[in-house]
């Protein structure tokens, strides 16, 4: 290295680390979206999704409630099937708004969801987690609480997320509550509470209004709750009744259709994405019904299957074509989008499989101009698994996508008109000014250690990726500090939790 | 598995196992290419790049012809160094071709340049070879015909590609003729030439003489030479005189600058991309002042550095930025697009990282519209290393690109109504008709062995991809058939190269 490199490399280093803790993430993207359907395939699309919704319809199991909503509000009710003329479901979800804050314990922690905008949590839901030294086990509320702790130490997620994995060691019955408060007092980032019913939904509602207070909650959304539709064209009371507590309360609703390719509806993308269209639409209709104006995001879950072993499969053409498509289908609807993508894979180790389905998807999820991305970090084997290893370097690519959403600029420093008049032909540019003045902040850097040369990389016993993230979440638990919370309302929130825990038996399943 | 689905499967496995040597890839794109960069950049970017070629110009070295071709042509040279009035390299450059055939041995084989054409090929120049057992290792002979062989043997490669790998048992001075015979004897493909010498150069161009015809090759382009400028700003002999020979015979010239942003040129996406139009244009030139209307290949290779550490970094977001943006400068200057991107990584070994930096860089590569991608498959190590299981890992995920690349229909029978109306809420589609239907030919299908679910994978010592290619991989080469040649065409390349291998003393260096 050239001496004033080196000399500046040291003054940038130590205010890099100097640094660390407040690097604030880019929520916003400039550069424009990948558009992959022309005018006539999303009209196509979308005039297919009607159809689905005239012909076929959607059943609400054991919810009279929606369907008397749904009756009133012009819909064909037959027993529990409800029908829409073309255009109705549409017209019915265009109360939502396109844009909207989430709002965070921390306010500089708060997102918007649509527009420009850019939202990424981890994974969502996973029964089993797994690191390189303890291996593959089922998750504890220790789990969990790790991974609150590593999402909220990170500048590359913006978001705490829901069922980060499944806390078995608890009661089913009351996870929600020790999740609810890990998000509440471990993080400062915006999160999701529980829908898995409407008790449950209630319970993360009230423990968030103990933090923010019930008037701002009112007028200001502090969480979203993620309904999925039981595809193909079924919402079951659990959801809707979840769904109509969160739009009650004025809080997001996330309604997301999970649709294998084969199974929960024909196997072309074509029709996956119509259908997700079709069975988002009526559920973002039911929310607006229930309070006009509350804010959604349209979501989406979708996976393709090897169809003649029958394993599902990710990162797959079929499926990054989908959730491309998916983005642009919610920019029209006029509502932000979850996309169906994320860092999602098949693999069981975080290994060259795994990284090849997560960056395939990441790009279709992101480029296509989603607003909020599920499934960011930690995802393996299918969502059964949050790999500790995969989520370091899952948020490492999101500082590579964040970072690439930024786009570059072309004025005349950045053309770097000076070095050439510096030097010229054959001439190395190490060493100019436009170097010296730009080399600490040029590049994206990685937190995980580099592997360097191959002979070094050798004696150190040929680390692969995913062994060099180890120290690296090893490190991010060892220094996490916890963001300061009002005793009173910590006093509040623990008190809630021991009374709702009291109040019931422990229950299994 | 639905039994009706199990007897359609059989069927669809019989004709699928009949029907492997002839699959044929894609060569064409059919979803429109992602434009990064506005009209106002796109222009400022060209401006950058004649201010560059007025203010500072580019050197030729030791090749008073091309200096002369230059003088005459209206461009001004000083000594060596050439500078050009804004506008006049873009206007030379107008003669050559936006599109062209590239023709194969085998006709079926032959692709096109330029267009709606996608044209993917393995890793270039790498020293070392390695595979799971045996280690990384200099290559040899036997490692360059193993990947001409493999790259035959599968449909996601559309071309041999060149110095696959370096034959370093072989004398320098006399590889070229090896790597040449094993490309038109072992291969049907199109292919490289050498270019490391103007004499290498010919001895490339005669041998194809054997194979195609002068006749032929006077009129068609049978092969391409890759000739990198020596950034920043400089062409010397050896590439220009290359260069020239390529030229004068009527075959394809890349032109590729290689630029390490911050090294040789500017550490911005902005100068690298303005410098490599530059430096791009002034060989594009020399080709068509040489002989108008030669094709050519817009190229380029670029690399970012930590610029703490100084190692090389590749998927970074500054260079799939930069990969973009050059796809489109290279549609707007009219010429096929060679993008600096392709499946790169410096990790040492396949394992994520090695498959997140491949997989980001290759979206970039494709989705913005590049024509043809070197390093497409194998490339390890910043590219010292060919690497048998990465290669066949990239080359299953060139399938999943070409596939994405060709979209999805949204028809009647895309959007599967009779499935639907077969079915209803709440039921499987797998047995539908539509299924049926489509299954065998729904979805993309990988060649590396599934994992199978945890319990399986970890009876069988929980392999990851790169363990998993291992077979796959031989396995190819044990099936590997070489393509019928004619005896006499035969017998004069094996004349030709031993002659011009017993008239010169080897050369080690």
């Amino acid at each position: 290295m050239q001496p004033e490199l080196r000399k500046a490399a040291r003054r940038g280093r130590a205010s890099r680390q100097a640094a660390v803790s407040t690097t604030v993430a880019p929520r916003t993207r400039k550069v424009r979206p990948y558009t992959l359907l022309d005018e006539a395939a999303l009209v196509a699309i979308e005039d297919q999704a009607d159809w689905i919704l005239q012909n076929i319809g959607v059943e609400f199991r054991g919810d009279q409630v929606a369907l008397d909503l749904f009756a009133a509000a012009g819909a064909n009710v037959d027993g529990e099937r409800v029908t829409f003329e073309p255009g109705l479901a549409r017209k019915l979800c265009s109360t939502a708004p396109s844009e909207f804050k989430l709002h965070a314990r921390n306010p500089a922690n708060t997102v918007t969801l649509g527009g420009d905008n850019v939202v990424l949590m981890p994974g969502y839901g996973s029964p089993f987690v797994s690191d390189l030294e303890k291996g593959r086990r089922y998750a504890t509320l220790e789990d969990f609480q790790n991974f609150v702790k590593l999402t909220y130490s990170t500048p590359w997620l913006h978001h705490s997320g829901g069922t980060v994995c499944e806390p078995t060691d608890v009661p089913v019955n009351k996870r929600h509550l020790d999740m609810v408060l890990a998000h509440l007092t471990l993080s400062a980032k915006p999160f999701m509470g529980s829908v898995t019913s409407p008790e449950r939904s209630q319970d993360s509602i009230d423990m968030a209004r103990l933090v923010f207070g019930a008037e701002f909650m009112e007028k200001n959304v502090v969480m979203q709750g993620n309904i999925n539709a039981n595809s193909p064209l079924i919402y079951d009371d659990t959801m809707s009744g979840s769904l109509r507590i969160y739009a009650a309360e004025n809080q997001c609703v996330c309604v997301s259709p999970a649709i294998f390719a084969g199974a929960m509806g024909p196997l072309s993308p074509a029709a996956v994405v119509a259908q997700t269209l079709a069975e988002a639409m009526v559920g973002i209709a039911l929310v607006q019904l229930v309070r006009t104006g509350c804010p959604v995001v349209f979501g989406s879950f979708h996976s393709t299957m090897n169809l003649k072993s029958g394993a599902l499969t990710f990162g797959s053409p079929e499926a990054n074509l989908a959730s491309m498509a998916i983005s642009q289908l919610g920019h029209r609807l006029g509502v932000p989008v979850r996309s169906g993508g994320g860092q999602i894979s098949a693999s069981n180790a975080p290994d060259g499989q795994a990284m090849q389905d997560s960056t395939g998807a990441m790009w279709a999820t992101l480029l296509s101009g989603a607003h909020q991305v599920w499934h960011s970090a930690g995802w393996l084997e299918g969502g059964l698994v949050m790999s500790y290893e995969k989520f370091i370097m899952d948020v490492d690519h999101c500082g590579v996508m964040l970072t690439m959403l930024q786009g570059f600029g072309v004025d005349e420093e950045a053309f770097g008109r000076d070095a050439y008049l510096e030097t010229g032909p054959g001439q190395n540019f190490l060493s100019t000014q436009h170097t010296l003045r730009h080399f600490i902040t040029a590049n994206f850097q990685s937190d995980i250690p580099e592997a360097g040369s191959f002979e070094t990389w050798s004696e150190n016993g040929s680390p692969t990726s995913d062994q060099r993230a180890t120290a690296r979440w090893k490190q991010m638990l060892t220094n996490y500090k916890a963001p300061p919370m009002d005793e009173n309302v910590l006093a509040a929130l623990n008190e809630f939790v021991a009374r709702r825990k009291a109040s019931m038996p422990d229950e299994w399943y």
